[in-house]
């Protein structure tokens, strides 16, 4: 079958995924929980042959990790299905109930946006979570994954397609593509593909960006500073600090560079360095910093670079100003905090750094859809459109405009002796009971 | 001043204006206001003799209509700007406001966009609107006109900014470009310019929609249809047709196709056929309509034109079904319409039906922002993902999180005894007062 033809099928089925009500989506994500969880030995067992042909083509560590799914991996994607079902309906939600004028009324309801093309790289527990994501938002999905992990994606499908055969979801609603040169083939879709989500490296991201039509959600780089105020708190500066470089070094919500005024400097930079490299960390810093410890020199490449490891800048600023200034530069609207007492301070920081998320006395890390109270998370936005930062179910959905009249036409509210509209908001649930 | 610094200049400029509160943005814009009602001599000179030379050099009709600025224009653009007062503040509106834990607080506020580049042709009445509501929103404006309206335009950014003079607002918020080549230019600031709104024909649309990487808020094409049920009621069926089609008809929310159900064809063919044509609007029609009327067929090529002027087409269906795939593979997303009794039959096409407006019993005319209830229309846009359909203030804003902690770290609530998040949504009202 032809990509074109599956992206077709995958949308029409989606159209009817669409119209379920929640219920039956839900009992879906049941149906498809209960079918992995049979199906554990062998889903494990192909995923044990990925492992192993990969090792053997010498993959590296970090992806290597990714692709193997461990026992614990897998019941814990097995439960994050079960706890979309809790989640609250995306969809049919009103936001707007209007009446226009009498007999004609306005909602502005969710709605799917059609199909969802998600490209991600060698973790097969993405798979999971995706599909889940799909049903529970009334949305076709097709999934490319890793060449590395074609019999663990392919088992998986397939377990979920068998348990989607006992619900009122067409299995067809979600679909796996296997081989590389589909993915340039599937960002030409724009016809049936509404929305890409890449999830892996940088450089996968960018290239997606750079090569589609089709809106692209997600970020590439995530330079994220720590700014510690002349009126820092010490503890709280250097605990958080390690916290934001070390808990998850390969995360895009880790700082890369920490901004340190020059009145507190002295005092704490020696504090910083002893608890960062304690913890393993490579500290690079400017020339004044290098006044205060003997640190390796950051050079400009340093501010532009997403390190992905246990690697930190430092610069000492003279004023708030000027670490603004050093994020406004380098900064990649992702997330960036301030460390200080003063709470005027904060707030002129909070209110002129342009991030999805800006932070105050509080580690980086915190950036995360899961953190945020989301349940689940489709990915984090650094474009200013919103959605923006950590995306839930909200970025899977979109809204259409009802308007029900009964014979209403525009000229009756036209020109001469033009009548007025109500434009009175109504409350839906209200409404309902009338 | 090279167009890279005029862009530095507006960046800098608005995210001054970002800052200043409601009144003082308030207050700048009924500065404008009386400004621009000191200078309607001037500026409607200015207009005359832009007016002047592009007929001397052979300019359209419909083109002339929309350059000529009357004086009712320009106190109609003027009373616009007053209303915008009155309008809620876009900004500092707190739309998640939760407690993370205790003193860990997420709050998700909306912020203006930053800068916004708007092309637009003829119209000089469209600087005034979209100046004001870039003030209102706390974005800077970069303003690129048609060469026929050049002296309108400038008179008018020079009195605006004679008005701003007087309030906290930079008049370096909003710039005016002056030249064709120009436009290239600011497709690829995508440093400085956060969205771009083209204003003109569906070519200058798509021009922009493909030759930048800046968000494009609007849309090219706007082919709507209107499908007339087996159970319409015939008089409201044809005041609708009429009104869709003729009330404005170069409007991109008018009619291009109507599709007719064969079972109530025979009846209500001839009425509609003869409501139009007193209208003046050129009727083409499928072989079975032509076995009804005395029409020009309809070609592949009419189901695909967004006529723009007086002329329809018209189609006969067998189904709601047919209806539904005829609007599928020609409609724009736009607006599509049934007229209908039954309410279910209405219910179906509601909600299969993928566009940002679907309407029941009423005219696609209603599509507009002011209309809706929106004071204010930046756009409306087709794409699928939001903002969708008549975009108001709303388009022109974003959001961040700020999350404010007491040296709050994610080690805390990870791996072994982690502590559990509280996630519980406060109400931001009532935090305001504690």
């Amino acid at each position: 079958m032809t990509l074109e033809n599956i992206a077709r099928q995958t949308h029409q089925a989606a159209q009817l995924l669409a119209l379920l009500p929640s219920q039956e989506r839900d009992i879906a994500l049941l149906s498809m929980a209960e079918a992995l969880e049979m199906s554990a030995p062998e889903i494990l067992a192909a995923n044990l042959t990925d492992c192993q042909v990969a090792q053997a083509e010498g993959i590296t560590e970090s992806l290597y990790n990714r692709l193997k799914l461990t026992e614990t991996k897998l019941k814990e994607a097995i439960a994050g299905v079960r706890n979309l079902v809790k989640l609250e309906d995306p969809l049919g939600s009103v936001q707007i109930y209007r009446e226009l004028d009498e007999n004609l009324l306005l909602k502005r309801i969710t709605c799917p946006l059609g199909v969802i093309g998600v490209i991600f790289e060698a973790r097969p527990d993405a798979l999971i979570q995706i599909t889940s994501l799909g049903i529970k938002s009334g949305n076709g999905v097709i999934l490319k994954g890793g060449k590395e992990a074609i019999r663990s994606n392919q088992i998986l499908m397939e377990v979920i397609h068998r348990g989607l055969a006992t619900s009122k979801v067409n299995p067809q609603a979600l679909s796996l593509l296997t081989t590389r040169e589909e993915i340039n083939a599937l960002l030409k879709l724009d016809k049936y593909v509404d929305l890409i989500i890449p999830r892996g490296s940088n450089e996968l991201v960018r290239y997606i960006q750079e090569n589609t039509r089709i809106p692209v959600l997600g970020h590439a780089d995530g330079i994220c500073h720590l700014y510690i105020d002349k009126e820092a708190d010490a503890e709280k500066a250097v605990s958080i600090a390690v916290d934001s470089k070390t808990q998850y070094p390969s995360a895009c919500n880790t700082i890369e560079t920490l901004l340190v005024h020059i009145a507190i400097a002295p005092q704490i930079l020696p504090l910083l360095a002893q608890a960062l490299q304690a913890k393993g960390v490579e500290l690079r810093g400017d020339e004044i910093t290098r006044q205060f410890l003997d640190i390796k020199p950051a050079t400009e490449e340093d501010w532009e670079t997403e390190y992905g490891q246990l690697i930190l800048s430092i610069k000492v600023v003279d004023s708030l100003e000027t670490a603004m200034e050093h994020i406004r530069t380098y900064g990649s609207k992702h997330t960036e905090a301030i460390i200080t007492e003063n709470p005027l301070t904060a707030l002129t920081f909070c209110n002129q750094v342009d991030a999805a998320g800006v932070f105050h006395n509080c580690s980086t890390r915190f950036a995360d859809g899961f953190r945020y109270g989301f349940g689940a998370e489709v990915g984090i936005s650094t474009h200013k459109l919103p959605p923006r930062g950590p995306v839930g179910l909200e970025g899977l959905v979109t809204y259409k405009y009802q308007l029900l009249g009964d014979g209403h036409i525009v000229a009756t509210y036209t020109g001469e002796g033009a009548k007025a509209f109500k434009h009175l908001d109504l409350n839906y649930e209200d409404a309902l009971l009338r």
